[in-house]
């Protein structure tokens, strides 16, 4: 793909957008505008449709970071007495505890390994052992790893207990398909700079419209209140607060790149090309993924560093980002890794191109691969 | 001055922008590349300076609107058993009323009407009757009706009283002068897309470096926890979660054009003669201001709706807008009104367009102004 002046972020968001997306920030909206209004409207409502959310879900949107979008839906939809179970394997999901622990809101941590994907098994057996939970808060995929969990298998199984689902899907969305009218999914959490190749800014709370409206006056906090946020865009069609107003038209702009590719079928697809030819070209340099193939999803690939004490990070990074292309570091706490995004609006030629980078930059540095 | 494609912006944020302001969302940064992170380092140092904060200050970006920065600054630095003072003459003290309510933080309200400055005495009287009180939230200038408030004077009562003072900011600061070295002051909030002319997106908070130390443990938010995003960023040069890279860019761009322009003087001058030339030409049309001249701050004007029965804001604003410039409604309760901002990166000669559409507009709709 051709790309601005800058080098490719083969990182999981902020990631390389297009030159539309961008461009679109090129323009002021003013917040009380109409026309911005319709935009806000057109992009909860095209958000819906990408994980079929008909009549019974709304999308609210919600300024600042995903993770601001995560502590918005567990504080405004989570009641003061719920129990709510944490399956966790990765740093995602250990942020949802701590969000959780800030909020005084009782939780239950369910521990797998960083590589091992969360099992229903378990997580069944927990509600057997503990008939207090209430809630499951579930990352779809765990960026710390790049770790795909079994949503809906896990969606399946908290409708058939009767327990309340909130699912991190931040990487997820867009990438991967997800479908909440097959049941079990009560809200969805993602945000506009990852697999919708947004610029980051904003996140939003896809939530059954049923739950979020028996939701008023549970939220610990004003500016993250969801319930506030929705009734009041349903009341004035306005954002509660100032919108990050060039950040909505980028998301925008990026949503319309979506529909125009094919929408989740496609970009998945090109995500999955994407990343067969990372771990191939990557391979054959001798570094070895840390997930296995069947529970790595093609958004982010976590690599074994090399063991050569010649490698460094720092050296290494700046060696690949001189070349064009920015890393990722690793996310684990118990061996050297680091990461390499798939996504954004990149092609196989770009990750081909990253990985010619990367096997100079080996050469350059004089560090043997094998690990 | 020359503009976009788009209306001029008579607002109080998100406003009109500058071309270069916007052409720095162009480039994709990566969060965790150095040069992003000397970026936001650069933007926090400038920041300081422009109100004098040395050693003894440090600032904090937060993602989000202004508000997220206010709920992040009382959530984070005011203790569980503090009572908070909040001098009430509008919307925005209102607001820092609802998020220590929602925050569960003991609040005293000291009600003003819309268009009397929070007076020293009563404060001074509010701290004798009840020396419960810890802490002042005040808003420097309450955008509701434009209405300055005097903060050197409330600064310097809080200094001699021992109280902790916060202080909104979000619409003075870049364009009215302040002193955060002069003492009393012990947190400063603003916004990237106000009089800095930046887009929105992103808060900062300007605290004193030895409140921000001793509040460890404090903030009821993960995502909105001050102390939290200043000490990874101590320890990384990182903000802890994704940052609004283009927002942040945007701003480096509109604080090298502030400071090109002469700093807080000249963009103070240059609102200045907005507002003049605003009030000038509203009362040649026959508007009368809502506020006394010795109150007005020049960033943004409420004036009286005609009283004619044939005005309608809603037909009035769209005609308005229909020739290239956007009003903003008022926002007070007692009194129908409308208001008109005199920031961004617009000049007296804009003001006058502004003028002159808003004098056809009546005599379009058939409105006579006599209030």
């Amino acid at each position: 793909m051709i790309h601005g002046n800058g080098p490719v972020l083969l990182t999981p968001g902020p990631l390389t957008t297009s030159a539309a997306t961008r461009e679109a920030m090129l323009y002021d909206w003013g917040s009380w505008d109409e026309a911005f209004n319709r935009m806000t409207k057109s992009i909860c409502r095209d958000l819906l449709a990408i994980v079929s959310g008909h009549d019974d879900f709304v999308c609210v949107p919600m300024q600042g970071s995903g993770t601001f979008a995560v502590e918005a839906a567990l504080g405004s939809l989570v009641p003061h007495d719920a129990v709510v179970l944490v399956p966790n394997n990765g740093a995602y999901c250990a942020r949802m505890l701590k969000i959780l622990e800030r909020l005084g809101i009782a939780a239950v941590e369910l521990k797998f390994h960083d590589d091992e994907p969360a099992s229903v098994a378990r997580i069944q057996a927990m509600f057997e052992r503990d008939p207090r939970i209430t809630h499951v808060a579930q990352v779809h995929l765990e960026t710390s790893a790049g770790l795909l969990n079994p949503l809906d298998e896990i969606a399946a199984l908290c409708a058939q207990h009767g327990k309340r689902l909130i699912v991190d899907a931040m990487s997820s969305f867009g990438a991967l398909p997800i479908d909440v009218s097959k049941g079990g999914i009560d809200a969805l959490i993602s945000a506009s700079g990852k697999c919708l190749e947004g610029v980051p800014g904003m996140g939003f709370v896809i939530v059954r419209r049923s739950l979020l409206e028996a939701s008023a006056g549970i939220a610990r906090s004003l500016a993250l209140d969801i319930h506030d946020q929705y009734a009041y865009m349903l009341k004035t069609t306005q954002w509660r607060f100032t919108p990050p107003t060039h950040v909505v038209a980028a998301l925008r702009a990026a949503l319309d790149q979506f529909f125009a590719e094919g929408g989740q079928p496609e970009r998945g697809t090109r995500y999955r090309s994407n990343c067969a030819a990372l771990i191939d070209g990557m391979t054959a340099l001798g570094f070895e993924p840390y997930l296995d193939a069947d529970v790595q999803a093609p958004v982010i690939v976590t690599f074994h560093a090399p063991r050569d004490t010649s490698y460094d990070f720092k050296r290494f990074y700046e060696a690949v980002r001189d070349a064009g292309y920015v890393l990722y570091p690793g996310k684990l706490t118990d061996v050297e890794t680091f990461r390499v995004g798939c996504i954004g609006a990149i092609d196989a030629d770009d990750i081909r191109g990253a990985v010619a980078a990367i096997g100079r930059a080996l050469q350059t540095l004089n560090v043997s691969v094998a690990t």
